[in-house]
């Protein structure tokens, strides 16, 4: 059985006291990357970063970007080792609604075996996972067995506006022969998993417009197209009654599943029942609806309203046929899918069905590609080893339906391959209230990293 | 020809300046019934056109009502004559933007021979008219050839909300043979008109509900029923590609067009491509797009989306499948249309077609009748006389798309026909800024009101 150096794992359970109030402390620090408010404490928590990084033997800096800065850290001192590039983000989401906070979102309180706070696994816990199984290498062996670069950036959730630029400008230093990101779940409590793909993403915002004001349903109802049906229409003729898109040239990219895979979906539990209920709907019936949820979730693009808004809205009636209407869209992209030409193909096919009498204006924005990871790359198999040494059973692949920026842009500016290796559980309630870390997790993390390290240099 | 006896017509020559003086009086008072800031001069106009009564010789008062008072005169000095209930308002919409008006709104301005101010012919103007008629009358011949009921409201503006109650509570006091409604227009400048169908009005807002709370898109994109895509599609299927609602049972009571009014459409003057251009549209491609515009506008049913929302709306893009969207829809109603029924009949339709997976719920609002005047009345020859004298020709018969309340309760509380007889001009911007009031318009007005109670004493 796969197993960390006994010496290695007794470092890291005698540290659990410590990395655990090590966690407490980077939870402390507000770093609400939304909030301009909290500017400085982003900054605090990108220098307390920095400063554990040093005090664990890591040559660490604060890298400046346009944005918020990224806390950096390396040890090169493997030649002729590989070099890994491990990925995480010391922001973190707000905390409204507080009031539902059991206990104060900065200060981080254990309860029943989890430590409850803001950013506790989304993505402070991750990251101190590696740091935690880097100090044990560095303190037991006086060394790490492979070459180490760690970025911690500062605006994952703002979507890293400046995270492709500052890749750019840092180009030379963050070369490397594999990226490590923790920013991820594993299936269950009882299921490790390593997740081998994200979707991508693109938005567009689509407006149509009418008359140039709002006119009196009584005198022009009946003559004028109305902004918000016309608006309806399209959305409705987005999809088709099985809810397969209807965009010429979608799904272009987009493979039917190996049945290897689709036997790995099958064999994972899942309660469609209880999962539509505890999300307060009847059943899943969004989406490709004679597929699998998890196919459906993980390995199937969709394509989303995710808001509308038009005409009257306030308390009554009001009798108008609307000036304009507006509706935000998203798709999750999958496989080979160009988040380019999606954004054409979408923005072409609402422009020809959209009904005469109206404008129609459409922009769009973001282009994250969908990631892929590559199965049969040694890395990979050094992550499975690993992850069995962390938590006693060897990981199920899984997908994800979210979309991480930042791995898209190693793998379109570097190139380079990537391991999505998180521990956190489905409901840890990241960017809600009462965001928790299993502390089974978090120690068992520690154990999976630095194990890691160890299968990465003889992958 | 028909015109109007010369002593009267020569008092109302006479009168000219002191009545445009007296309604630049009542516009002075900014009766604006939907801000409660203005509730005192909403009284002090009432009791200010109550005065105004009193002057010129009727019997009136201020009657209390659960809201704004109403203005209330009669004359009852012609036994065996029949008797005539003019309806008017006094209240007035509110100003903004104020910044487009030329002239302040509540400083009635003469510009071009138009008299510029809030509530100039909607419905003060008009109003006035039909006291300056009464004046006339009482002066020169010492009394009124029919009895005369006049009851102008303070909440027309508002929907009319407590005017049902206060017919019922002052039925009695409102007993007539005939209705009198000056509160629409003709058909231009050139072209007078009785107006002989008013539509009904119903209104709904219906509620797609899908998961607890907004659910990240990527997550759950896929799996769960978007709400804005339901309700989307719920719209969308109202219709079908020719405009026609698809409700089952809508058009019952919708007769087509008997041959004599088809020509009287088509004998109007409707230039399309103006028309579409002065609203901001390409063209009039909105409704059953197969009929005449004019048809389209007066005598077909309307099912319309007024507002939605739900989800995000605010700049840049959140991925989220929202929990809800709303909508609020109204439908102009004709002929024998019943609101009662066609509130149920689209609640059911809107629930049969509801996408399974969110729940919907709609609540309806409103139940104005359509209104059709009995052109074999002869109360309308005796309008079409009147007009005749006050314009110099005779007038065309239109319809109107709008809906009054108050004439729909007179017709299902008292049982009276109805005379429509507005003399506003289509371009006069009620409702909006630099309302104004043709004074041509305002002196023919008068002279047909003086004409017409001469005419319905011998109807």
């Amino acid at each position: 059985m796969t197993a960390l150096d006994p010496r290695l794992q007794a470092y890291c359970d005698d540290a659990r006291a410590r990395n655990l109030d090590e966690l407490r402390e980077w939870i402390a620090i507000p770093s609400i990357s939304t909030d301009p408010q909290h500017r400085s404490d982003v900054r605090r928590c990108c220098e307390r970063v920095v400063a554990h990084m040093r005090a664990i033997g890591l040559t660490a800096e604060v890298l400046e970007t346009d944005g918020n800065p990224i806390a950096y850290g390396e040890w090169s001192g493997a030649p002729g080792k590989p070099t890994a590039l491990i990925y995480g983000h010391y922001d973190v989401q707000p905390v409204d609604p507080i009031a539902l906070w059991v206990t104060p979102p900065f200060e981080a309180t254990v309860r029943d075996g989890k430590l409850f706070g803001r950013g506790a696994v989304d993505d402070k816990g991750q990251v101190l996972m590696h740091l935690a199984a880097i100090e044990a290498h560095l303190r037991v062996r006086g060394r790490l067995p492979i070459n180490l670069k760690i970025v911690v950036e500062g605006e994952e959730e703002i979507g890293s506006p400046n995270f492709d630029a500052a890749v750019e400008r840092y180009h030379a230093r963050f070369g490397a022969d594999v990226v490590i990101v923790s920013d991820t779940a594993v299936y269950s409590e009882d299921i490790p998993a390593l997740t081998t793909s994200l979707r991508g993403l693109v938005t567009w915002e689509i407006a149509v417009s009418g008359p140039t004001s709002d006119l009196h349903s009584g005198y022009f109802g009946g003559v004028v197209r109305n902004p918000i049906e016309a608006l309806a229409q399209i959305l409705a003729a987005l999809k088709d009654e099985r809810g397969r898109v209807r965009v010429p040239g979608f799904y272009d990219g987009v493979a039917e599943l190996p049945p290897a895979v689709t036997a790995e979906l099958r064999a994972l539990p899942y309660d469609e029942a209880r999962e539509a209920a505890a999300l307060g709907v009847d059943a899943l019936t969004g989406g490709e609806c004679e597929r699998l949820p998890l196919e459906r979730m993980w390995y199937r693009p969709t394509l989303e309203c995710n808001g509308i808004w038009g005409g009257y809205q306030g308390p009554g009636s009001k009798t108008i046929v609307p000036s304009w209407a507006r509706a935000k869209l998203s798709a999750r992209l999958v496989g080979a899918q160009d988040p380019a030409r999606v954004r054409e193909l979408v923005a072409a096919y609402v422009r020809e069905i959209a009904p005469a009498g109206v404008r129609v204006a459409i922009e769009s924005d973001g282009a994250v590609r969908p990631i892929v990871v590559a199965r049969d790359h040694p890395a990979v198999a050094a992550a499975v080893r690993a992850m069995t040494a962390g938590f006693g059973k060897a990981p199920v692949f899984i997908g994800t339906g979210g979309s991480i920026g930042p791995v898209a842009t190693f793998d379109r500016v570097l190139g380079l391959p990537q391991i999505l290796i998180g521990v956190g559980l489905p409901d840890d309630a990241i960017h809600a209230p009462n965001e928790k870390f299993d502390l089974a997790q978090f120690y068992g993390g520690i154990v999976t990293m630095t194990a890691l390290y160890d299968e990465l240099a003889t992958a």
